[in-house]
């Protein structure tokens, strides 16, 4: 298969060329590193390696060490090994034995271009970014002269169509909440038509009761994954660890569709099950409007955490029609779906909605985090109802400016969307060679966010560690491909190649 | 009265002289406006304009031009002005028409070490850092080689007295939610024992009932103020505003003791207010254990949105005490009064406890957050129950230890424990002279962290910002001075001069 990356006219070689100043930042060891590994001339980052290379047993000696150092003050018993950030480069990671993994997992899906990538380095590296983190400001109160360029010149021209505001934040989980904060707000403003806080509201509200502290619901759906704060983790549903002995909000879950792969022959099974999950959220907000109304519906796009799971374009689109007929705000957790890695630049624009969500939020590849939306009237009726000290952080938006700037200028998106049918087509190969390893193939069209089910889960995670590719799982039984925006068919020719021996030696 | 400001036997300006290498990256509007305000030659931050200058009607025409387009984007409703942030420096701000202020209130109490300090800007502009940003980690999956001397060099050097461990977040409002969640996952492994998870709890904690989710809850005081987020702004009693229409934790929330002014002659009256509310705190623990079992209690050694209400240290040692007696955790919310604002490091080591508090949270100031803790039990059982995608941020990492090491350098804890001493001996000046405007004068022996009671607040607030003083408010009629720790006697005395001319105006 001959894919060809055409950005705007030119290859995506010569895109390149125009592309990457070598780093100027790298130390004596860095450089003695790189100049031990081979290098691929076409690589997105100039200094990639050519490929993996793993020498030591993993984890190595080092990496051994600075762990049982890190424990000391650290919670380690969650890492998966421990990296060497300086040598590490493009689609890359280094550990700290000088182990090279092709890492197609990027930091749970947050890394959008590379290791060192050097056009970012240039963004955080001027004097407008360096004050950002310096002189960083209360933004609620004394913004910058420069934040509303910061925002239409980055953040806002990343915005969903429809969408032309930003609540910014700091990470996916006060995204989330952020917006969670502004459904209630807005259905309590609603509730209350044109009078003032009534006496009772602000007697009650600051005892935690009702009238002033509603009992709004947020609905979420079964194997969501919204964040770990505790009006996410009411949302969430992915595992009972993330959850265990952490008080929540009772708030309603919907089933979300268990889809029968492979999809073209369970069409009519599929839709049934979409269409009993659509009138589960319907019968769902109907009985709790009397104990707990829906002030909104939140879903990701694909559930991540929860195992990969996805939906039609015709459930989502009957989501937003249930959620506008019920007068429920409609929530699109966009915080591992967003910035390209479906093919799109968000993912609900597969959807083809006719009316767009009312909020969406984002962090991970955007490096910044916020919720999108675009009816005035969820921006609160009056000042301080959302508000805090530094509400969000101006270097993040001039980063997230850079990462957009990049990913237009040489055409991930469309490049993405074109790899991802590669990965799929040539895992759907191995698939058929071995079905009991490869089951449930999943994310045909969107990009190179691609899972499958994998009965001997832990085995293949093990052996394509030990040959260099770095990928993750997730729900039960799943393992999911999260790489960069800057992977190339190079790159996916590697992984290929190592997960058909590894399959073959099963 | 003649201060000295003595730093490790040099003095501050001799210190000074070896500090401040003045920032190379100005453009040539900053540098035409430095060159045209007059400067002094003694201040901490090189550059740094000899006093405030106003030269507008406020808000200026640029200002209000700047937020009116701003609006278009960003609600602007809380916006106290729009500043040139290349053009401030050291313990000046400067508005987008030029007017010049000093700056007492830094951003909410968030800037430690003036605007456009260039030892801090040299810290994030090191190859170290810039990579920190541009190739984040995950750090609970992939931490960095460098991570663990960048908190054993920076964060836990700072660390409060017994508590050598930290698990580090974005801001605020999550250190406090996480340590909260640290509570309710040490409570419920204590109540659980040596079992396993119970098949019921793995069950009804993905429905967010308990046993999974329990009912735990986390005691906070009346105008306690720990953040906006659904687990915070449930132990956030400060204003209506901050939390209508938001659901919120049926939790307790204790008295917090209404102190009378001034002490020394309220002596026997204020013991006896503490006493009622301790007493108050260990009724609500036993109340409360029946229903909604109190996991933590969460204090602000002095509640600073809340109106600077501050008690003694026998009030929070008798918290202490009765905390250990109830197996109840004790956390103490650093976050405003965290980082010398005190003339302490830390606020809470002028208690003298006899045990240190079982979590301390920290944000702001230290421009890094999370929470410190000592106790191995609060690191939870197991492994990605306390998680999340990055667990902080290195480059805050960096820049803490940065400020960290500038603090100690300068001696600028002690600095700031006596000039808050001058501060507030002329501000007590100024109450003989107009005890009706300046009332319940509070913060002696806390450095810089001082508040009075004022009437006519408004009035108050909008002379001093038409005399080019920037300071903060409280409550419902206090006024509050958070300057940063580069605050000097020249700087005090401009600051008591223009006061005293307002209350001689008034």
């Amino acid at each position: 298969m001959a894919l060809r990356y055409r950005t705007a006219g030119t290859t995506m070689a010569s895109a390149l060329r125009r592309a990457t100043p070598q780093l100027k930042i790298a130390s004596a060891s860095a450089r003695a590193f790189s100049a031990s590994v081979q290098h691929r001339a076409d690589s997105y980052v100039a200094g990639e390696p050519a490929g993996p290379s793993v020498k030591t047993q993993l984890p190595g000696p080092a990496v051994t060490a600075g762990l049982k150092d890190l424990e000391r003050v650290f919670d380690t018993r969650s890492a998966s090994t421990l990296v060497d950030y300086e040598k590490s480069i493009g689609n890359y990671l280094v550990d700290a034995d000088g182990n090279v993994f092709l890492d197609m997992f990027a930091q749970i899906a947050s890394i959008p271009l590379g290791y060192n990538n050097p056009e970012l380095a240039k963004a955080v590296s001027t004097p407008e970014a360096i004050r950002a983190i310096t002189s960083r400001p209360a933004l609620g109160m004394f913004p910058s002269t420069e934040w509303g360029q910061e925002l239409e010149g980055g953040i806002l021209k990343a915005a969903p169509k429809g969408l032309n505001q930003v609540f910014t934040a700091m990470a996916g989980s006060d995204a989330n909440e952020t917006a969670y904060k502004a459904a209630c707000i807005w259905r309590g403003t609603q509730d209350r038509g044109s009078r003032d806080f009534s006496d009772a509201e602000v007697e009650s509200v600051m005892r935690n009761q009702s009238p002033g502290s509603p009992n709004y619901s947020i609905m979420s759906f079964t194997s969501a994954f919204h964040g770990r704060l505790f009006g996410t983790l009411s949302t969430t549903r992915s595992k009972a660890i993330h959850k265990m002995d952490v008080p929540a909000f009772d708030w309603p879950a919907a089933p979300f569709p268990a889809l029968k792969y492979p999809l073209e022959e369970n069409k009519a099974a599929n839709e049934a099950e979409e269409q009993r999950c659509l009138d589960e959220v319907e019968s769902l907000i109907d009985e709790w409007a009397k104990k707990r109304p829906v002030a909104a519906v939140v879903v990701e796009p694909v559930q991540s955490e929860g195992g990969d799971n996805h939906a039609s374009n015709q459930f989502f689109q009957g989501l937003r029609d249930l959620t506008k007929k019920k007068n429920v705000l409609f929530i699109v957790d966009e915080v591992q779906t967003g910035v390209g890695a479906t093919g799109k630049f968000w993912a609900h624009e597969h959807w083809n909605l006719t009316t767009p969500p009312d909020m969406v939020t984002f962090s991970k590849k955007a490096q910044a985090a916020g919720f999108y939306f675009g009816n005035p009237a969820l921006r609160p009726d009056r000042a301080y109802r959302q508000f805090n000290t530094w509400m969000g952080d101006p270097v993040r938006a001039i980063l997230f400016r850079a990462i957009y700037n990049e990913i237009e200028r040489l055409g991930l998106v469309e490049h993405t969307a074109k790899l991802g049918d590669y990965i799929y087509s040539g895992l759907e190969k191995l698939a058929a060679k071995h079905p009991d390893a490869i089951k449930n193939l999943r994310g045909k069209g969107r990009g190179t966010f691609i899972a499958w089910d994998s009965p001997k889960r832990d085995e293949i995670m093990k052996a394509t560690k030990a040959r260099g590719i770095n990928i993750g799982v997730s729900g039960e039984s799943a393992i999911r491909l999260r790489p960069m925006l800057i992977l190339q068919q190079h790159h996916a020719d590697i992984f290929l190649r190592e997960m058909e021996a590894i399959l073959a030696s099963q």
